[in-house]
């Protein structure tokens, strides 16, 4: 059995609802469907999960809402007139998407996380119609029915574990087909809760491992995940296959075809993920499969830049012999709530790299006037414009040499390597690089390794 | 003004007082001498120090003492000899150190403390005898009455900042040379507390800073600091000059003949160290000085490997998205009182390099256990065989490009590289190799940057 999810833009029209479901019928074994909110029809278009936070917003603030909810609901409609699913049926959706603001809910936090579920509950009940038209014995599944319980905060919650002996004893027929709204859960208290944006992937990981699936497709829009950035490298080498490891060291400084938290339940269940294009199903994609006994066909699978770094250098003498030194430091960012991504240390010297997307200029200078204060450091440098390349491959994994294959070509081109980490992951090699200088250290470490 | 400091070995008989004399004598300027214990006079000899922590045992557990201090006497009785000391000057050097044992201490620390410091103290005594006995006016000051104030641990002492404005207030005349036994200061209580082995190198350079010397002269038993280890490579070259940092760095990894601590006094009161050989005190040694208007000769200063760590790799899946899970470790560490020296980290890994001379097999075991327990790791690895390779130089900074001629001679030697650290510190790159390798990296890495 297998789980496919289909992402926003495979869902975004009639059309591709159309082609959506040659896909799903082509193949028996496509019995779970996970379905995301449509998503853009054309590039001035907005999502419709963009249009629901719009619609929640303006129901928070008092203001006039009938024009949002209006374009929501046209988006269901237009798919629904496409194949002829008479508006009777339609009708329990639409005015569900209408009574929202007449819910009660414990709070803002709440209402919001339960406007953007409907995006995709709205998206798997039209589907489950749709299929039903067309003939198939299809389940619209809600993820109460279903068990799929989840703790955290209302807008990034997270699986709770009691889901797969839910999932365990949910039944279902061998004829049918399930279609399960993505991207959010049910809290203990039975209110709706969301996944971080992009949270559909995660629920069909959890399906697929709770439903022992022997494949999880994912359904998106390109043919596979590249070894590097289109944007950046010209028409960079599809990667066919690669390990679940390989995937997370990628995403982690910028591929983001496959949410990241989606990996785990994968994992956990040993399940392969296959990454595919709606338009084109006929293409292979990438398939992501467990480490074990893999056999890497390339010794790098893919290179990627993330600019959205800063790193604190700081230098002390004799720092490493005063204990709790770092102990400070953590403590230090603890108290702002800033987590740190990476600290490599000399002898003297240390150096924080941060996520620059949860600082605020303001709180770059606070942490910064802290640590002087307490840490009284002799050299204290605020490095702004930071990024970081990644360089995976599972076949660089105990080989000599890989390093200078990545650096060389660095050195040619002049680029300054400020910081290198090799070492902590046996997989990855991490090249600290100034952001203006990391899309030609990926296109120059691309070219090293997939020249021709 | 210089102080001129020697080491046990240029202080260990008859012949090389005479030759520390005339080196002091030669130079006008050479007006503060401070002491070592006598070292070996031959290779089976017993360092004094050695002697004492031995007499002070024997003491500690009731154990005839008298051959020790005897062979301890000797060594004082023979270098008076050599100079025709009257017996009876000798006497009270010689009475001291009979009668430590009916000394009242705090506790057995500070016995030890006592007993170990008296090989300087006593070797102070006896130089001024003999300068006094050639017709110089010499005079031995205690630490005491230079007020060289300490606090810590009475067998791991550090210097209270209020030494240097008793040392402001140290008065000696143009005429008179003074000397101070190294290795020990006084607490507050009026105890003596030594300094870590080999601190007489620290005495010197906190009276270089406190007498605001233009020059401190370190006599030991080699014609400079090499620029690699000479029993790893063949005739390697000397350093001639080098920054107080580059030394810093290079101590760390195992350079040794400069004691580490000892480069604050002199980095605080910007005082260049010249450390020369006593048997060839014509050649010109390494200086080191100021990073300050530096201009590197060279790329590299030195490489050195140190063979002394361990590794503990951790992997968790989705690692980096825990908050607080370095602060987790890092308590369990502080729990057992062991201080990491650097953690390189991936997105799922971590990697915390440890120094193994402070872990006992029992201890690692139980640091393993607690953090399976309290972390949970899905991977836990202990390496126990690890080396740190420093490459430094201030002709590094900012320079592209020298990372990867560190590394193609250890690809063509074909030597793993499990970690690089680069970018903490800016003159020094960070090598991780199993410690079998050190070496051979180590002469690889000299022979890229120094052939010929």
């Amino acid at each position: 059995m297998k789980v496919v999810k289909f992402g926003g833009s495979s869902l975004a029209d009639g059309e591709h609802f159309a082609q959506a479901i040659n896909i799903i019928t082509a193949d028996p074994q496509r019995r779970v469907i996970v379905t995301s909110a449509p998503g853009k029809r054309n590039s001035k278009d907005t999502k419709v999960t963009d249009l629901l936070i719009q619609y929640a917003n303006e129901v928070l603030n008092n203001k006039p809402y009938q024009q949002t909810v209006g374009q929501i609901i046209n988006c269901y409609v237009e798919i629904a007139n496409y194949f002829n699913v008479p508006p009777k049926k339609l009708a329990p959706i639409i005015d569900r998407l209408k009574e929202l603001p007449s819910w009660h809910f414990p709070n803002h936090n709440y209402l919001m996380a339960t406007f953007k579920a409907h995006g995709e509950r709205s998206n798997a009940e039209l589907m489950s119609l749709i299929l039903q038209q067309q003939g198939y014995e299809a389940r619209f599944v809600t993820p109460t029915e279903a068990g799929i319980r989840v703790t955290g905060t209302p807008n990034n919650a997270t699986v709770m574990p009691e889901t797969y002996s839910l999932l365990d004893h949910f039944s279902f027929n061998d004829s049918e087909l399930l279609v399960f709204p993505g991207f959010y859960g049910i809290t203990l208290a039975g209110h709706i809760a969301t996944f971080s944006r992009g949270g559909s992937d995660i629920t069909g990981a959890i399906l697929a491992r709770g439903l022992h699936a022997t494949m999880y497709e994912n359904f998106t829009d390109v043919d596979a995940i590249y070894a590097a950035n289109p944007a950046v490298v010209d028409h960079p080498q599809a990667i066919t296959k690669m390990t679940y490891r390989e995937m997370r060291e990628l995403s982690y400084a910028g591929f983001s075809v496959f949410h990241d938290e989606a990996l785990i339940p994968a994992i956990q269940g040993n399940i392969p993920i296959n990454v595919k294009n709606t338009q084109h199903p006929e293409k292979p994609g990438t398939l992501i499969v467990p480490d074990k006994g893999f056999q890497p066909a390339d010794i790098v699978t893919g290179v990627v830049s993330g600019k959205h770094f800063a790193a604190l250098y700081l230098h002390k003498y004799l720092l490493n012999k005063e204990s709790g030194f770092t102990l400070r430091i953590l403590n230090i960012l603890a108290r702002h709530d800033i987590s740190y991504e990476h600290m490599p240390s000399g002898i003297d010297d240390i150096t924080l790299i941060l996520d620059r997307n949860q600082l605020d200029d303001e709180l770059v200078d606070v942490i910064c006037n802290e640590i002087q204060e307490e840490i009284n450091p002799d050299q204290l440098e605020w490095i702004d414009n930071y990024a970081i390349t990644m360089v995976v491959g599972e076949g660089m994994r105990n080989r000599t040499g890989v390093i200078n294959d990545i650096l060389t070509p660095l050195t040619e081109e002049n680029i300054p390597v400020p910081m290198i980490n090799q070492g902590a992951s046996r997989i990855s090699i991490m090249i600290g690089t100034y952001d203006r200088d990391a899309d030609k250290a990926v296109r120059a470490i691309y070219h090293r390794f997939f020249a021709n």
